[in-house]
């Protein structure tokens, strides 16, 4: 039976994108129901500057807490070198790193070029090397389908940059749409393009459903190959009904496609639906998204697998 | 360049979903809107007693007002032969039969067997073919993928009843996915099956979003060789955000993923997305649904197929 890893984002990726601040007690709550749901990869947070991000000031605390729950890999993300000090530090089991191959994008999200972004991440993975720890770095290559400010972007970009941050000692590298203008033939396309340069290495996708295209993009990806794929419960991280939103995949919708397709999540659907309570009492006016949490599941599910 | 081709069925499937009449003006003003933003297939009305679906009790007027408009095929659903000889007399040039294979779901549907339907259709296409117009007759097979009643759906029942259909001389076949159950993996799967004893007769899906995976279900039947797809303007047809809903894929959507994979759908999307004001005017209280009409246009686009 095929498988794929998902990693869930929400606590991350949606949390950062929310007003309100989910109190710590109750993101441990969600995370823990979140694993016990069978997800095996959370990002549980960012070390950024608390006055960047108060929403994520926290995480230390959450990675220790998310540290405690058996067989979880704890992620979180760092954009810089002294942000993977911090994750180091607080103990975290991945650091996830963005670099928009965008100079646009990448100048207004991190005040600095592409070119600075890779030297932050040879940077980390010196850090990476002398910790007893030894974390993975993963590399997300952001706006790697398309920018909000330059348009298109230029696949030749993206495959140096691969390039270029697994020379700097980087382990893994994913795709991000961050800005949900992927299609599925440019996902095949450039899937293979930065396969030929990083092999296994390219690990993962990170999809967006601005345009509904999530679904059919990690489609396209499971087909060329790729097995990790980065969601979020409810679509948490914008709303994808909103001009210029870049809400992500809904986990629920995800697992339900691979589930009904035989492949395995290891996500129990019942339990990661149930989940989204404790998201919606805390943080009672964001929009919750999905189509299987709506709609329900469907007669005798999975039974298309079975035939 | 690849190319497919849309029936847009939202003046027929959509319409018949919903409690208000449309005023047979608006009717036709939207499906000229439509016919203008390049749409050469329209499902313009059904041919059943107007006391079963008063909302299509005008569907010869509309068939007359659709046959003026220049390139246009005007289709219409008749679900027996006496529909047939009404649409034949009307001067549909494709007449779409469905064809429950589901057996609870037939007789839920029509009071009628499968078996049963298989004769009306033989009789629909002895009349086609006493008709100096000749129209063509597409035999729908529904919840070919899942039946709310019943579940799963054996599928070498449709394989027998896309035999039968076509001895009893339908000229098209398509697969419909009615309850919205299907999944990549199984389209994939029965496409090849009928393909197997339908060959080229095997022409489109018709596919729902009830589960969020009618672009993914969309793409693989693309890749299988599928170039024919149903779907409706803004996604009418049944709320695809309520349980037990229906909802169509939505025509919007569906174009924006081919054509910015650079496939040709011979739409302009532009001009689709501005069809949508007489909808809304038409019907107030209907949603809307869509993603690109809710994000707008990407920068540049369509600019990842020319990479």
């Amino acid at each position: 039976m095929e498988r794929i890893s998902i990693s869930e984002v929400g606590p991350r990726d949606g949390l950062q994108s929310v007003k309100a601040t989910m109190p710590t007690a109750q993101k441990c709550a969600w995370i823990a129901a979140l694993h016990a749901a069978g997800l095996r990869e959370i990002e549980v947070g960012s070390f950024v500057p608390a006055k960047l991000l108060p929403q994520l000031a926290d995480t230390e605390a959450v990675v220790a807490f998310a540290r405690t729950l058996s067989g979880l890999l704890v992620a979180a993300l760092a954009p810089n070198a002294r942000g993977t000090e911090r994750a180091i530090a607080a103990g975290v089991h991945k650091v996830t790193m963005p670099l928009s191959v965008s100079r646009s994008h990448s100048l207004a999200n991190v005040r600095k070029p592409p070119e600075a972004m890779v030297e932050e991440i040879r940077q980390s993975c010196v850090r990476r090397d002398a910790a007893s720890s030894r974390p993975v770095i993963e590399v997300g290559l952001s706006t790697a389908f398309g920018c909000t400010i330059e348009g298109a972007v230029d696949e030749s970009a993206v495959v140096r940059l691969a390039e270029a941050v697994l020379a700097a000692g980087a382990d893994e590298l994913s795709l991000a749409d961050t800005t949900g203008m992927a299609n599925p033939t440019q996902v095949k396309r450039l899937t293979r393009k930065v396969r030929a340069v990083a092999g296994e290495r390219l690990t993962g996708v990170h999809l967006h459903n601005t345009y509904g295209l999530g679904l059919a993009n990690a489609l396209a990806a499971f087909a060329e190959g790729i097995r990790a794929f980065d969601s979020s419960q409810a679509g948490l991280g914008g709303c994808p009904y909103a001009p210029g939103a870049t809400g992500n995949v809904v986990t629920e919708d995800l697992v339900y496609m691979f589930e009904s397709m035989g492949v395995a999540t290891g996500v129990d659907l019942a339990k990661l639906v149930e989940a989204r309570r404790l998201l919606s009492e805390a943080l009672p006016q964001e929009p919750l998204y999905g189509y299987l949490p709506a709609a329900g599941f469907p007669k005798n599910f999975p039974m298309a697998a079975r035939s």
